[in-house]
């Protein structure tokens, strides 16, 4: 048999990922002093005993595969978060865990439902699996709208951030319960912010079998650079994930520090207090010069400027090196998401604020 | 609308999911001295620079997102492989780079062709995906089908190894050419072996619009613990798989590291030396004691013992803490996969074995 050589022109992937726009890497800025306020990182270095367990770290070790599922990692969270071990998961980052969530109860052709606005993967992973997209919109307080379940009722899976990214809101747990409570299929909810709210639902695992609470060490511990998160369900669903991640998908080093980390709680509260403290003076700071704030349980902020246009702000924030994150997409766009910064990083965005908004 | 509360018994994973084995971790024996001859890891640290890079790392950094492509790894792969770095892609490991194999080339119900026997991982890709299994069993001498052609015509990416796992022989060079020239959808490489045998396939990436060549750092660098892979394809392909890997799939730490890594190419070309002359000399004395071996050009050797069945010495030297491979699989059943350890390592289990074979 003799196809020929291939040609150049051909297209060798699949339809659903061909289609779909490339990847579009975050903004990176070097080569001067920039206030990044762009991508939600934790403004205070991580637990100093993350630091201990690199430098303590055998290197020759490295040598040898990691544990494929972060044994020690696992048991460790089992303490901290009082879930039994085998109800965990762990991932490269919570990204990792997403992915892992569509490609277990998604197939291609089959339904996913997310509200709108929300984390901007969403979409992406629907589109990456060849699912079809069921997004619903928030209301016009940025909450669940009264109609999801009947909106998602053919989804296999039913996304929610709680905290919202990137309106900052936390959907009422009672709400979310109910929800959790009548929704066929498994509801995911991805609690990347949770540690800078005033409550989450990670207690909704005991009693839901089709609910899965993610979370991630890159914000609240302060380690985006790792890539480390944690998914915590019932066994049922936990098995059904494990056949689906990469064998060894978490590595010696991210397994050890992410223990280390987990294991310095006084560090955690302490820097989500930080966070808190500023996130509240800057929003008043923010409503008393007229900006529209929604109320954050994150670490971030969505606001609308009282004078000037968002891009516009954003654009001239952007030229002193004070970066903070503008979306040009439908019901966010008069919005700027300002991640929380350090007070000084905060006092510099607001001077610079007080020039440029008038 | 109301659902009613989810019934404890329900299958939420998609069928092709749920309908799979559980995934099996592999052997982690502890508590005893062990002679770890069974996972193909290095019996040899990794490069001195690594250890340095690791403990000059910046921890307080791990705060911020690592860059979403690796580029300083890209530049340095892009300069020691002599390839552009806009066709290389860094993966988690080459495991994450063959799972975006799978999501970019192959839909599911759509057909996916790989040789038997080779690496275990292969089929469980096709089930991940929905994929179907295209599996082509190679001939009495472990080599290429000359019908392969035929057998894998509807398939939409065609995965070999070179050299080949469990088998350690290479497709020759020529003969692969052909195939990459007349198979019409993507021929994937797997080099992860590739430092220890005589040749590669690299430059085909120039040739061939439809060729994937992917390496690991688990083997010859090795790093099995750090999870780091690349993959080197024509832009168009890297392209569309830079769209389905997760945002941030390789850390801080690992682009460090393996930068480091690649930048001691006299550690990698001693080490691989040192492992092939081991090789050699194993190969030799088993082969004076009537063992059957395959003509090896990886780290590790499929030897069938010359008096006891595989299974058998597998077992009892596992007792006695030398850890080699049994698979209970057809084809393969009457042999042994054994690492390339140290001399010393080997040695001991040649004298192991004059007791235990005869």
């Amino acid at each position: 048999m003799f196809f020929g050589i291939p040609p150049m022109n051909k297209i060798y992937a699949r339809e659903c990922i061909h289609a779909i726009g490339g990847y579009t890497p975050g903004e990176q800025l070097t080569g001067r002093r920039i206030v990044k306020l762009n991508t939600n990182e934790n403004p205070y270095p991580p637990s100093p005993k993350v630091g201990e367990a690199l430098h303590a770290l055998d290197w020759e070790t490295l040598r040898l595969y990691p544990n494929p599922t972060g044994e020690a990692l696992r048991k460790k969270a089992a303490e901290v978060f009082g879930v039994a071990a085998n109800r965990i998961l762990c991932g490269n980052g919570s990204d990792d865990l997403l992915t892992i969530a569509l490609r277990t109860f998604v197939g291609e052709g089959e339904a996913y439902a997310y509200p709108e606005p929300s984390y901007s993967l969403y979409p992406v992973l629907a589109d990456l699996q060849g699912a079809i997209r069921r997004p619903f919109q928030l209301n016009d307080s940025f909450e669940l709208p009264d109609d999801v379940l009947s909106q998602a009722a053919d989804a296999k899976l039913l996304m929610l951030a709680r905290p919202n990214a990137p309106t900052g809101n936390a959907t009422p747990k009672a709400r979310l319960h109910e929800l959790c409570k009548q929704f066929p299929g498994v509801v995911w909810i991805d609690e990347a912010y949770a540690d800078f709210a005033d409550d989450n639902c990670l207690n909704f695992v005991d009693e839901f079998p089709n609910v899965v609470v993610s979370r991630t060490f890159s914000k609240s511990y302060a380690l985006a650079g790792l890539r480390l998160g944690l998914a915590f369900a019932q066994e049922h669903l936990i098995e059904e994930m494990l056949k689906l991640k990469d064998s060894y998908n978490t590595d010696r080093i991210a397994q050890a520090l992410g223990e280390a980390a987990l294991g310095d709680q006084d560090w955690l509260h302490d820097t989500c207090a930080k966070v808190r403290a500023t996130r509240a003076w800057t929003t008043d700071e923010l409503l008393r010069r007229g900006w529209q704030v929604l109320p954050s349980q994150a670490n971030f902020l969505l606001a609308k400027p009282a004078h000037r246009p968002a891009d516009e702000l954003f654009a001239k924030l952007r030229e002193r090196g004070l970066l903070v994150r503008y979306f040009a997409l439908p019901r966010v766009d008069q919005f700027l998401r300002i991640t929380i910064g350090t007070d000084d990083e905060m006092r510099e965005l607001l001077n610079a604020l007080a020039e440029l908004d008038r």
